[in-house]
């Protein structure tokens, strides 16, 4: 294919980071402005974070929660109140001090996240059990003042969801925590085919305020990990902080318990950094914006154009369909659509047309498929399953070479230089040895899974008894 | 009716700003939080946004416009680009100035619109004929550093969406201008059941920076008008602060033509004061979240509450249909969906299902209706219709009643203290008629509309010659 076709962009092997960067960039999902570490997300780009978006909200609403939409700007003091909560954002947060020409007898925080705001407001609202449980979400942008950022994965501003609710009991509270994990699994793994750890955070790496949090990690094509999604159990320490009681049956005053939990955009990372390769994006078919994209080829000679746009109408009736019937040559048009990922392409020429067939050509795996025209709809039926699925099983494979055992720090060293992904290990639970495993690979504790293993009697690093199992990486 | 059923709201009558505040709360739709002049949109008033928004984004994405996020910090230098702009936005805006414990080097200011960023972006991204037109929107929070603010009408921050388009010629993009003031006098009319008049500002009160400004004005039940969207043609002023250019057919170097337009929040604002009353909400049936609200009379009795499930489940088919079976009086309960502005109610106790029958009860006329069972789905879709076209009809009325002609000063006076609504009359044109009306009166130019008539050959306040009608009214 000639040179002039093809958006060039470096091997993923080359430079994992560069590849990271030209995909983002030249599959059209960013661009860059002169707002530091801030991004412009780009038609194709937003329309992934709708299509998430989209799945996402059905499955909280379908969970009983309602959404609202809460201020942005957070009066100092009001950040305050929870000590624990301060302390862990204050270093990341953008200060207002004008309002026009005034100085602000005040300073206010652009929101890192909302936790004070909706205790304010659950402190207001709440006043019995009838009112519990509260179950809210807001879909909203945040700040975290970050000094080094990537596209998706590490912005200063980004969008995201916050879930924030109340509960009459820990168990309760407990309980949402665990169904709200769960939901983020389901989304990453069945929609966009990204497997998934689930376990829980140390409590060095926990959320700033939270009894404990909840996490679902997943390994990216370099062996680092991702924090994919958070959920936090709150327990009673911001109801206590803002005054959020209710009366119980008996008429006597609780305080509530609570939880948080959100997704942000860094799941388009996620999803580019598990799927893509040196073409470009692979978007997973559930959530592609475009299924399929249909390539009249020789499009000048008589009848093409009419048969794929007839094709395009009676598919667009099942699928997401696009079309490209600009000037643009078939080669440009192939590594374009290449490049932005679209799970299926569809040619048809003359010779296709006289043959009464089409070529379906994958996205994943690069296979061409002549399917008769009448046959289109259920091949491509079936072929998005397969690729939807294809992805997710890949990943997984991916996921489980790339994961090792460590009995002691030689072997998690070792382990860690030849495979670059998840490191298995007992910790006694200690922080000193989360630190020094820290400083001497640069690998931190991902989570404590739920599915918890017995690999050896003693911690990875002290050597001292050990009974939880943690998986390690390197991480963004 | 017993007394402790009914949340009590100032009649209109009496104090038409307390009836307002008094609705937005005890409806649910707002609460206030320790952020000045900002507002937490509860879940009814963020499930009304959520539909309006639905409701537009269709039209916004029918019209050819993708969706694209911008991010919420603009440098001030950025800011400062085009003079105009920087002049008008720069008195009231939040700056901020510190991240974490750093003072910037530049200060950020929080976009109170974005057209600066639209600009550096297009600047990028287009080059030829082939590029243009680009039409982007965006669904975001804005801030603007209001010293007198009310719940949806004004706010510190509010919620919208921003149209940013690029045409190759100055035609196009004035196609564009009256294209979205259509969509959004659409949508005013046709789902919010909200009468708009169209027309141009007045250079005094057009967008900072634009070529024109395009306006809808809507009339609230006070005699007060509320600008309820507005489109800009933005000419080439921008494009050549920034340097964005396309080179056309001929290879010939030609500045961008452009616009913007933006719907908020407010337009919430604008049903509730021009539907309403001293019940509370109404709201119209095509974008009410709850359509039908069904409320088992006696519902111990043996029967009730599965007919009525029952009716829920059928009815829910093609209705947004509610069902409160708590164990709340039944008085509470109408109150409450009353104050709520829920169209339609339904209430089925035991003698109506011996008779077969339901009673349905319009939330706008109070007029009680018996039904057969079996009809009700088809006698709910058309009393549906009957609410919504009603209210479009009464909302015209109202405006039509509160519309008065003035000749001269004496006649303007006089019509806004009888009718306190839109005034008629003939402008010269001059800056300082238009001052000196506002200094005498109170009452701002509205619009010049695109439907002139020609009521009077001076302007009413300098009897000089005069050519355009404007309309003039106190506005929000």
């Amino acid at each position: 294919m000639a040179k002039e076709f093809v958006k060039e962009i470096t091997a993923m092997e080359e430079d994992f980071a560069q590849w990271y960067t030209d995909v983002v960039t030249k599959a059209d999902l960013i661009d860059y402005s002169s707002v530091r570490g801030s991004m412009i997300i780009r038609p194709y780009g937003y329309s992934l974070w709708d299509n998430i978006k989209n799945e996402l909200d059905r499955r909280i609403k379908e969970t009983g929660h309602e959404n609202v939409y809460m201020p942005m700007f957070i009066p100092e003091s009001l950040l305050q109140k929870e000590k624990d909560h301060i302390e862990g954002f204050a270093p990341e947060v953008a200060w207002v001090t004008h309002g026009g020409s005034e100085e602000l007898a005040e300073r206010l925080v652009v929101r890192p996240t909302s936790e004070v705001l909706f205790c304010e407001h659950y402190k207001n609202i709440i006043h019995s059990y009838r009112d519990l449980p509260k179950l809210y979400n807001q879909w909203a942008n945040v700040v975290r003042w970050e000094k080094t950022t990537r596209p998706f994965l590490r912005t200063l501003e980004f969008l995201w969801q916050e879930g924030h609710t109340c509960h009459a009991t820990d168990e309760d509270a407990h309980e949402e925590t665990t169904k709200m994990l769960d939901v983020y699994a389901d989304l990453c793994e069945n929609v966009l085919a990204i497997p998934v750890l689930k376990g829980r955070k140390t409590e060095k790496e926990k959320f700033a305020g939270a009894k404990f949090t909840y996490t679902i990690e997943s390994l990216m094509h370099d062996g680092k990990a991702l924090q994919t999604g958070t959920s936090h159990h709150l327990g009673d320490g911001f109801a206590k902080a803002f005054g959020i009681q209710y009366s119980d049956r008996e008429g006597e005053l609780q305080h509530v318990h609570q939880t948080s939990w959100g997704l942000t955009t860094r799941v388009i990372g996620a999803m580019i950094m598990v799927h893509g390769d040196n073409r470009g994006l692979i978007i997973p078919p559930r959530i592609a914006p475009t299924q399929l994209m249909i390539v009249p080829v020789a499009q000048h000679k008589e009848g093409v154009l009419d048969f794929c746009y007839e094709l395009k109408e009676k598919l667009g009736k099942s699928f997401r369909v696009g079309i490209d019937s600009s000037d643009k040559k078939p080669g440009w048009k192939f590594n374009e659509y290449e490049m932005k990922g679209i799970p299926l392409r569809l040619e048809a020429g003359p010779k296709d047309i006289e043959n009464n067939q089409v070529v379906l050509v994958r996205r994943d795996t690069g296979e061409k498929l002549f399917v008769q025209a009448e046959g289109a709809e259920q091949a491509i039926a079936g072929l998005l399953e397969d690729i939807q699925s294809g992805l997710l099983e890949k990943a997984r494979d991916l996921r489980e070479q790339k994961t090792e055992n460590a009995a002691g720090m030689g072997e998690f060293k070792q382990a860690l230089k030849d495979n670059q992904g998840f490191i298995k290990a007992m910790w006694c639970g200690r922080r000193e040895c989360e630190d020094r495993i820290k400083e001497e690979t640069g690998a931190t504790s991902r989570c404590i899974p739920f599915e918890q293993e017995h690999i050896s009697d003693v911690c990875v690093c002290c050597g001292n008894k050990a009974e939880e199992l943690v998986y390690w990486a390197k991480a963004y």
